[in-house]
């Protein structure tokens, strides 16, 4: 349960909000590589942290975020021409570099130095692992990217894919750092497809899964976040744990399953204070994404079925078809009969559901949290305590002055029963380089 | 006319209002019974007085009504399993009996107490003359059913319908304890089709209606509420009377026409402040409705045409085809020609085309009330006065205590110009069960 | 730039604000004559100022505009039926004639002088030009209409069009007195065919035009409101002056372009707050509209394309197949190759588009004026300064009891370099019945 109080300040994000103030210290996927793919191409609507911001790339391939409104009279720039080396007005034909800065104003005369003191709002922008990252903050100097293992990796061995969710950012990263709803949400009645799915694919998950749906867990915290153990009762002598991570400040790392887990993460950036884009980065860190990898995410939205078609709006890029509006396809019978949900895409739509079920976002003072919380609880602490620390005291957040902290992993391993999972796992845990993740 | 506080007091029917919390004191028609047909069968969204609410119908049959959001963290209990005695909550397994008691709660371990100390918010239920009633009110010990004449009558004997109406409740049942207005909204120009209807079922309703069209209103209070005599000149010695009851705090019983009449009633339940359901219970004293009556009904809405496909939104059935999105099919060569209105579906409709342009909560304090708006005059100001007193000395409003004092009947009859009406009709409009009602 | 107190000031317009109450002093252009077409016809739903009213045509040719809601208890009389004399409620039968008079009120007893005393709010309406004015205002004795050159010719010589934009009324009113966005929003990228078409007409606009893009603007008030001459180098000892005038509270005179330019105004009439009708009055001062005008107009908007099919929503009339919801069907290749905008159905179109892309009001305290904005900065300090002193002072605003300063023109003439625009251009301002208007 949260105050009121500490409830919104957990989810508003706007600008001058102390959330919005600490995400805004680090730098925040603002759309795929891809989504821009040509110089001088068309430019995009985005919507970031309850701002709109206009994406386009220029001649020379620099990805720019502009502010949405001309600095002259206000006319969008989404119907600006990307023309040579900058985006062009169409009203009275202003033109601004990736910067911001005014390069021509032709409607006013030759000798006129207006244009040197006009700069539009801009976000610097660096791209990096297929992602174009935007700088929101208040810093002269940029602070680093995190030191994700995946951001290393060549863009060949990534894979990124998003789903726009229609929740607080923070009502969705919680469902990711919730390890028991996995034995519910996310289960088969009847014939177990996806168990078998994930048996084929090699991993003991469902069989100690099963065994066990009420995992004990604990937390603890880190200079990056905070990392939990799931503990479920294995063989005679083992515990089965599952380890994941929270990463500041949108950052999870889920325990991996079966052999084929990878080095990704999951990010959880706000668009604005009631919906979040979901980003699903798969990463392998010895080769590359193959044919297989890329059946596994098929056309669609990685285990969400099928995308809408796209649309120019602020928000229209990256919707299921599958959404609230119609109940996500839930079929009452597959409900009764072969699935927990009756919702069938895969379970990151059954994900998607459920926390967009809450409303936008949830009145935490109502809940009623047990012991299978207490990540959740963590990491909100932790979110919480850090955004008054910045607000009251100005200090910076977790890692954005030391990417470092962020060479980390999540694991799902087997250890004697006698071991501490901090210690067993300690090798585990670590960024490695040309290692697979430990995933049982 | 109203004061802007008397008539805010009025429409608005939340949680905490005067008017909402009154309501709250009685039972309240929440679904048809039909409308969960089966133990076990999918659970319902329902929107009632302003507050969100899955209704589901439990392994014993028994109706329940449990708040949107699980008590854990919020997920919503729409998308729940309907399982063996209770409502299972998709996300982490959480079950609840229909009185709200946690029954399972497999995420915490074995050992947790924690359950027990979980309660939802749940209204009870009773299933009674074929609709599912809530009480969301605040005693422990229930008041009792009003004793209406119908909800004594077997199952067989009634027919319920429904249609979604979308002002405000007072709004909507105010034109329907409103006399004069039938000698025009529902009138025909031309052709009298409607009239023509009504005089091959043995009334000479329409001939007085026509006659007389602005008739004198004699309005009474009542222990259960209001009364009112419409006069209208019939023969030369004779008064047409026609008589309708308003009774606490939602219930109208208009004055019949032709010998078919029964003793239903009509339910003007609040959906929220700007939304209300309205009920028709048709009820025959002396037999079962026969297929001529259901062929009365048809397969749409009683003289409103048809409806709309349900949807599983909160308020999304009973939704009607012609609505204000579409002016009601208004046909504006049959309204010079055939109809006062040109709106062709029937008298239900006239009144919620007329209800509904009125806006969702009209603005009270512009009226020009006349010697005709009377009884409605009168209705507001016993639910004010009720309101008021229960909110400043917790006074119980009429019927809670008594449900006796509901066994009342509406009248149209021809009485001599020189007896007074409410002798004249004293025994017509007592609740005399196996007597048809008294309809001229 | 304006500061946040000006900015509302200048946009808001319901009843009781200061430029509501500005606007409110002068006739207003309520509907086109024809969209009334026949006595007793069907009323209509209209939005004007943020008011929601009803114009309707009685028997006897005269326009309405009555209150939408009935006097009695708010039936909307959108339902009404258009009779003999009068718009009856079909409520209760409650009859009004033009003026809001209370004619018939049949539900009441006939004896009642209840009717006397009720009166419907009902603006007075004047029919001129093809134009149902109204007058919203008030003075017990109405103003004059501006005496516009157009207003006294005959209907034959006239043609007016409408298109419903989404924005401020003033923020749409500022593009038409904005001189030098013509060279960049509407031009064109390799083919110039609008250029051609223009050239075709006889006019050396876009050779002037092109040649210097960032005209010299010289801004005067006038009586009515404002004048700019903008000059731009024509030949060696000449300038090409483009004069528009802007008049109190919302006609423009943009400068004329070949030939055939008329006598018209174009008119930006607020809806409400946030949408405004765009009224082109194309008038022609020496004879009759032809097929060739007709042709010009086509089926659908000028030089914007097609229509949606109007609805009877109060705003339902007059809106463009390419809105904001579509782009305006925005061509990102004929952005290349083609136009400017990429915007394909013309001038209005361009102008609709890139207005309404600055939001319904834009917020101007991020404005960053130039020279060439000095039109508009007058403009909207006359309208702020007139509101004040209407407000404060009570002083009638410009030509309300003047209407004779209506008589003027735009012009666009050839100037010799040492001459003076106003004193050279004197004669062409004036409006010269049976005179082609100056323009080069």
């Amino acid at each position: 349960m949260l105050s009121k109080e500490d409830n919104e300040l957990l989810c508003r994000v706007g600008p001058g909000t102390p959330m919005g103030d600490l995400i805004r210290q680090y730098w925040i996927p603002a759309l795929i590589s891809s989504e821009l793919p040509d110089p001088d191409g068309p430019p995009l609507r985005v919507h970031l942290l309850g701002e709109n911001l206009i994406a386009f790339r220029d001649s020379a391939g620099r990805a720019g975020l502009l502010a949405n409104h001309c600095a002259h009279r206000g006319a969008s720039l989404f119907f600006g021409r990307n023309e040579e080396g900058g985006l062009r007005c169409v009203y009275h034909g202003w033109k601004y570099e990736v910067a911001g800065r005014c390069m021509d104003m032709p409607n006013e005369p030759t000798e006129s130095t207006f244009k040197d003191r006009v700069h539009l709002m801009a976000y610097p922008c660096q791209e990096r692992a297929g992602v174009i990252w935007a700088y929101m903050g208040p810093r002269e100097e940029r602070p680093s990217l995190p030191d994700l293992e995946w951001i290393s990796l060549p863009e060949s061995h990534l894979h990124h894919s998003k789903i726009f969710r229609e929740c607080s950012w923070v009502q969705a990263l919680e469902g990711d750092i919730d390890s028991s709803h996995v034995s519910f949400l996310h289960s088969s009645v009847g014939r177990p497809k996806l168990e078998e799915a994930w048996q084929r694919e090699g991993s003991r998950f469902w069989e100690y899964e099963h065994g066990d749906r009420s995992p004990r867990l604990e937390v603890v915290t880190t200079p990056y976040g905070a990392i939990y153990g799931a503990r479920r009762n294995a063989e005679v002598d083992t515990y089965y744990w599952r380890i994941a991570q929270f990463l500041f400040p949108f950052y999870t790392m889920i325990p991996p399953i079966g052999p084929r887990a990878g080095v990704g993460t999951r990010i959880w950036v706000p668009v604005d204070d009631e919906n979040a884009m979901y980003w699903q980065v798969s990463a392998n860190p010895l080769r590359p994404q193959e044919e297989s990898d890329r059946r596994r995410w098929g056309s669609g939205a990685p285990l969400a079925g099928e995308y809408l078609p796209p649309t120019s709006d602020w928000t229209g890029r990256w919707r299921l078809a599958a959404n609230k509006s119609n109940d996500y396809f839930i079929d009452r019978e597959a409900q009764r009969t072969e699935s927990f949900t009756g919702i069938g895409a895969g379970v990151n739509l059954h994900d998607q559901a459920i926390t967009e079920s809450m409303g936008p976002i949830y009145d935490r003072t109502r809940e009623h949290l047990g012991s299978a919380d207490a990540m959740i609880i963590q990491a909100r602490r932790r979110l919480i305590d850090a955004a008054r620390e910045l607000r009251d005291l100005g200090t910076s957040p977790p890692g954005v002055d030391d990417p470092a902290i962020y060479r980390v992993r999540p694991a799902s391993i087997l250890l004697p029963r006698d071991v501490s999972w901090l210690e067993g796992a300690r090798e585990h845990l670590v960024a490695r380089p040309g290692v697979p993740v430990s995933s049982v």
